[in-house]
């Protein structure tokens, strides 16, 4: 069969961008249903202990516009918010495990009437000891908080003799890291709307980037059967990870409001509610150790890593993994040791946040081979150079390197871009320049650990006009998937941009298309649009076939001018939708695609725990100001090999975007904590990188295609948050000569530090 | 393969039936959106003219409460709302054609501002002179309301050479018989809710059949593209034709309110509007003439059918095909000459209902059939015995009856039921009883002049827990075929039927399944459910096997226990559901069927208009008051061959409802026009039959498989409704020997013509 023939055509808009740019677009606070409630949650006030009772709740069931009130004595089904484990509960029935911990929901017939009854909640409590730092977690007299000895999962990797590795290095180098929280900080909050159904079933309406998770959450909580419950994603202004487990909360409490006031009842949370409860990255604690032969040859790596998961398991197991799993670098190392905790504590549960545990871990080792080089006065692209994953390398868990990776172009190129060349501190003045690297792979999607959940549904359907309907369960939440959607689908069906529209998720819709996560919408959810465009197509080009007399593998799909060629003659792609709906073929199709062979020794850490890598590196050039502390990054080459780019502005916005936010992971995000109570829950007191704090990052695309994916794509979204605070911390060691191993780096510590040297 | 054990299980309760008597069902008049606006109706004075201007239009739009008014010029795409033609208007540009048109719409804040401004509205106008009846119309000097000469349509069947067929007959009976207008008289009046999207699309929700309908009509009068109209039916208080086409109307109106407004706007009417404007059976004036041989054998039949299609055409063609089609009964006579035509006249145009152009026509045969045997001085059972079709016959279209033809069965069975034997007026006393019966054949879809839409797509989709959500686009309306789908569905998958869910229908969600119209939801529908769900059978099969170590083929399922066996072993459906689900397996799917090879030539009207037939036979018995003139029906045993019934309690309530509804036809339904304004537009005016009104019909199902329909199922929706009418003119004539040939024959009638005969 002729392929299609696909370039890239004029239009370079994103699908949603008139919908977002004009104010149309409608979020969770412009979705009303007529005589709709509004949700607000009481909150525990104390960090661990037992709530005995909510002292004045027949008063506030009495206050002003106050329609219902729902403990934990009031849940249909199970009292679980299901995530890996089922331990966290969807009202704390007694015991609580953080501070904000949901208790018991308010249902009222305006918001500030439902949040003024939450506030006025008086408790009868009794305190318990409590535990807030992971490390403190793991000691034997520790506060119990849950899990098996506080741990919620344990994870480790065994290749080759560690031992034996570092006795043949020359040179070792080892370093223990710290990162504190990050917040998500997506631009709207949390919220969701919960509509009781006729037949005893119930919708729910929300930001979110996982409605199937939500679906089963309000399965397990209703005690509704999967047949009566619908999900549908509203548009959602970002999530960032922070979209993936938690929604499933509120859309829990939103479905108990509305089945005991068997009316429509929305909970959106506002800033403060939302930084209190929801999910965060977790703090991490990593130890790498790495050694090298004097020629840069790294011989061995062991890593201990400690994360803070918080209160409650949620996601931190797969946090852990893909963290251990990533550890030792993006290097072809005979011998790795490497060992990873998600630890309780009384804190806010920790969760999903792109880069999902490799962010700090490869904070950790990419600083590590920062000073693996000095230490071997080698440059430090150089050293990376002798140790990347090339095709045929094995990875920390004996992985073989196949098809396509692009690491060492996108190393040569990022370097190139911002012609990359150490200072060594040696800038006079008072503004110091510096330079930094770093190098990231990334196992696209769900991998080994997360295999139920590595498949995809989704549906094409073309109308009479030629319009195109795709339906499927991944979500946009800014980071472009239909765009990409979009454009597999039309690229495939031969048909201009314009006419294919991509619906808002809805799982009665399609089969359950996994999570938006991993990274994984393009490689995984694209393969299902693939098959189901393609099927349609095939029934066009039968059409086309039997309308020109040749057989359908004679047929050549133009995309670029949307027409159906053979050398007999040719139609356009409307004539064939035409022809078709004429002869009543069905031009309709579900796609499906499931991720398969990805393996993982629980033992030993070995096997293929993803089944497609993609690669990265960042270069980038700081500016230190010695007086003030202040860290500006003044050049950003952030270079991907993403396989294909299906939507080039998209692929480099991605860029863009993740390395913004990873900016501010290094440098300006600062969680405060104390006994467990955040004491800046706002935007104010929490500050993230705002268009002044963004350099001109400079987004480089490195094609090389993996069969796998559709088009050759791979994934993009999480690798720009991965690698660059290494990167810019390893700059800001080469413009002050100062080897800061925590996130976030402020202004205070680089005054502290160079106070220090001063004296 | 072994095929699936199918027997009867327990349950019998229809899926809706608790929803609709526990009142929580939500019909369009209970759907509700935030900040909804209300749309009414400004409608013509007059039947036929030109309407210059409403003199206070701006007077309307400052009324109290009033959003928006929209006319004829304010629409954005074209001013047609399409049914077989493009002639009918949305909003009367300036021409009216009948009295009630719609000439301009309104949008206030609640129902009441909106009507009362719509009644306010005055007209500058010019009268035409205006034609009422079909056989007027057919005048030369006619005035022209529509069509060629007012020819909507014009159809002819031309079998064999009926003057020779004439000729070789002993006995001739000729008739003309007329039919008024019939009303729907649906539960739930007509109504809709608009809602503008933000992305510029439109979504309609509302009480209707065809769905597909109604997403085509917004298409062309808001020139938005096919993926951006929604269409969801709402539960739906009963249709009977009434909700095929018109539906169209109301959605465009507020769809118009909704774009201009940029709220949601929700239309419903009260029971005149629906009355005086919406669609009814159309009048009809039948010429039919039998000759037959003195052994009864019939030779020839000639018949003229003119039906009075109102202003527009909407489905009169169609109508008036399907009535020529089936004209000349179910007979196997060789020469037939059939003439129809649907004419224009200044009346409310006519479309849909139960029977669809039958029911007039079978009328009329079925009367003269009657006039046939007493001059023959014979049996009509014998008669009909002689003449019926059967396997191997050739109908009117020279159609050859292949498999399935229980015709033979019903007549035996309907006329054994209730001891048939006729009173040939011999009754003493005031209190009269008589017996009368007919046959009836239906062609089951939408054949050969409906082609394009003769095809369904559905969708099956099996969830975690086993439950399964079924998509299709034909409608439950009250005729049970929810309940069928989830029979079909259940099983073929063998699961139970409390696990299946059929959704209410969405145009965006499964590929155009037809209108729900011509019986064809059970056959045609039912194939494609059927499709979807042995698709992923075939799927839980293969899982099974491999469970259970054999080959896919060596699977039985058994619906009955929800089990999957083997000689190996067995498993039940859930434990099948789950073990698809960790292997990732696709378990939905898309079905598809299409209806293939239906043939009629306009020439000569020859061919296979329809690929199947039901039959049926009715036998009544009535008495007849020769004081009051009342009738009333004492026995009616209805026997209909529908293949196979696929839940029979749904079958025999069909058979029941059709019945009464056809015994209003007879008897009760008196709608009257002066000068094309209908005179009594309420259920007071117009006496539909009350449950007082209603006899004990009997239903008889006969199982005559056809290969085509899902387990050997064919139609049944519009059969009751068809033969009914006859059966008890018949009746009313052996009773009185009075001859009968209107409906409806009120009381006055039969009293007026027994009062000549004692004169």
């Amino acid at each position: 069969m002729k392929e299609t023939k696909r370039v890239k055509r004029d239009s370079d808009i994103r699908v949603d961008a008139r919908i977002k740019v004009s104010g149309k677009a409608r979020f969770i606070e412009d979705v009303e249903f007529a005589n709709m409630l509004h949700g607000a949650t009481i909150r525990s006030p104390i960090p661990h202990g037992r709530i005995a009772s909510i002292v004045n709740l027949e008063k506030i069931r009495n206050m002003p516009g106050v329609r219902a009130v729902v403990t934990a004595n009031d849940i249909p089904g199970e009292n679980i918010v299901p995530f890996v484990k089922q331990d966290y509960p969807c009202l704390a029935p007694d015991e609580v495990k953080f501070h904000g911990q949901a208790v018991a929901l308010v249902a009222a017939e305006t918001v500030e009437e439902a949040r003024s009854a939450a506030r006025s909640a008086e408790f009868e409590y009794e305190e318990y000891p409590a535990v807030f730092d992971a490390v403190q977690a793991m000691k034997p007299d520790a506060v119990h908080v849950g899990g098996e000895d506080n741990v919620h999962s344990y994870f480790r990797i065994r290749k080759g003799d560690v031992d034996k590795g570092f006795r043949e290095a020359d040179v070792i180098v080892e370093g223990v890291f710290n990162n504190k929280h990050q917040v998500h900080c997506y631009l709207e909050n949390q919220g969701v709307v919960a509509v009781p159904e006729s037949g005893g079933g119930i919708s729910v309406y929300g930001s979110m980037q996982c409605p199937f998770y939500v679906q089963n959450a309000l399965v397990k909580v209703t005690g509704i059967r999967y047949s009566g419950i619908k999900v549908v994603q509203t548009v959602t202004g970002g999530g960032f990870g922070g979209k993936e487990d938690v929604p499933s909360i509120l859309a829990s409490h939103a479905a108990l409001l509305a089945l005991r006031t068997q009316r429509p009842v929305r909970i959106i949370y506002d800033r403060e509610e939302d930084f209190i409860s929801m999910s965060k990255r977790h703090p991490a604690r990593t130890r790498v150790k790495y050694g090298a032969t004097k020629e840069g040859k790294i011989t061995a790596c062991e890593a201990e890593y400690i994360v803070n998961g918080g209160a409650f398991c949620t996601l931190s197991p797969i946090v852990a993994w893909r963290g251990v799993v990533h550890i030792s670098g993006p290097y072809d190392i005979p011998n790795v040791k490497a060992d990873s905790y998600a630890m309780a504590t009384n804190t806010v549960p920790c969760g999903a946040f792109r880069g999902f545990g490799q962010t700090q871990a490869n904070f950790a080792n990419e600083c590590l081979m920062d000073e693996l080089a000095e230490k071997l006065d080698m440059d430090p692209v150089e050293l990376r150079k002798r140790n990347i994953l090339k095709t045929g390398s094995r990875t920390s868990t004996g992985q073989v390197i196949g098809e396509s990776c692009g690491l060492e172009e996108t190393l040569i190129k990022a370097a190139e871009k911002i012609n990359f060349k150490q200072h060594f501190g040696r800038d006079k003045g008072i503004r110091k320049k510096g330079m930094g690297i770093s190098t990231t792979f990334y196992g696209v999607g769900l991998g080994a650990e997360g295999e139920y959940f590595a498949k995809a549904g989704a549906q094409v359907y073309v109308k009479e006009d030629g319009s195109v309907i795709v339906a499927i369960g991944n979500v946009e939440m800014g980071q472009g998937s239909n765009t990409v959607f979009n454009r597999i689908c039309a690229d495939t069906l031969g048909c201009p941009y314009e006419s294919v529209e991509v619906l808002q998720p809805d799982t009665t819709r399609v089969p359950d298309s996994g999570p938006t996560v991993a990274s994984r919408s393009t490689m995984v959810g694209g393969r299902a649009v693939l098959d189901a465009a393609r099927q349609v197509c095939d029934t066009f080009r039968k059409v086309a076939a039997d309308k020109l007399g040749v057989k359908p593998f004679d047929i050549e799909v133009d995309a670029v001018d949307s027409r159906y060629r053979c050398s007999r003659g040719e139609m356009s792609y409307f004539e064939v939708v035409n022809e078709a709906y004429r002869r009543r073929e069905k031009v309709a199709a579900q796609g499906w695609y499931r991720v398969e062979g990805c393996t993982f020794d629980q033992e030993t850490g070995q096997g293929n725990p993803y089944s497609v890598y993609t690669y990265s590196a960042n270069a980038c050039e700081v500016e230190v100001d010695t007086e003030t502390g202040q860290v500006t990054v003044t050049k950003f080459a952030a270079a991907h090999d993403i396989g294909k780019a299906i939507h080039m502005i998209s692929a480099e916005g991605q860029i863009q975007g993740g390395t913004v936010q990873a900016i501010g992971y290094a440098l300006h995000e600062n969680l405060v904590l104390e006994n467990g109570r955040i004491l800046n829950p706002s935007l104010t007191g929490y500050t993230v990188p705002t268009s002044l704090d963004a350099c001109d990052v400079i987004p480089i695309i490195v094609e090389h295609p993996h069969g796998e994916g559709p088009f050759g794509a791979k994934g993009l979204g999480e690798p720009p948050m991965i690698g660059s605070a290494a990167a810019i911390l390893n700059a800001i060691y080469d413009a002050t000569g100062i080897r800061f191993r925590h996130t976030p780096c402020l202004p205070e510590d680089i005054v502290k530090e160079l106070s220090k040297l001063s004296i």
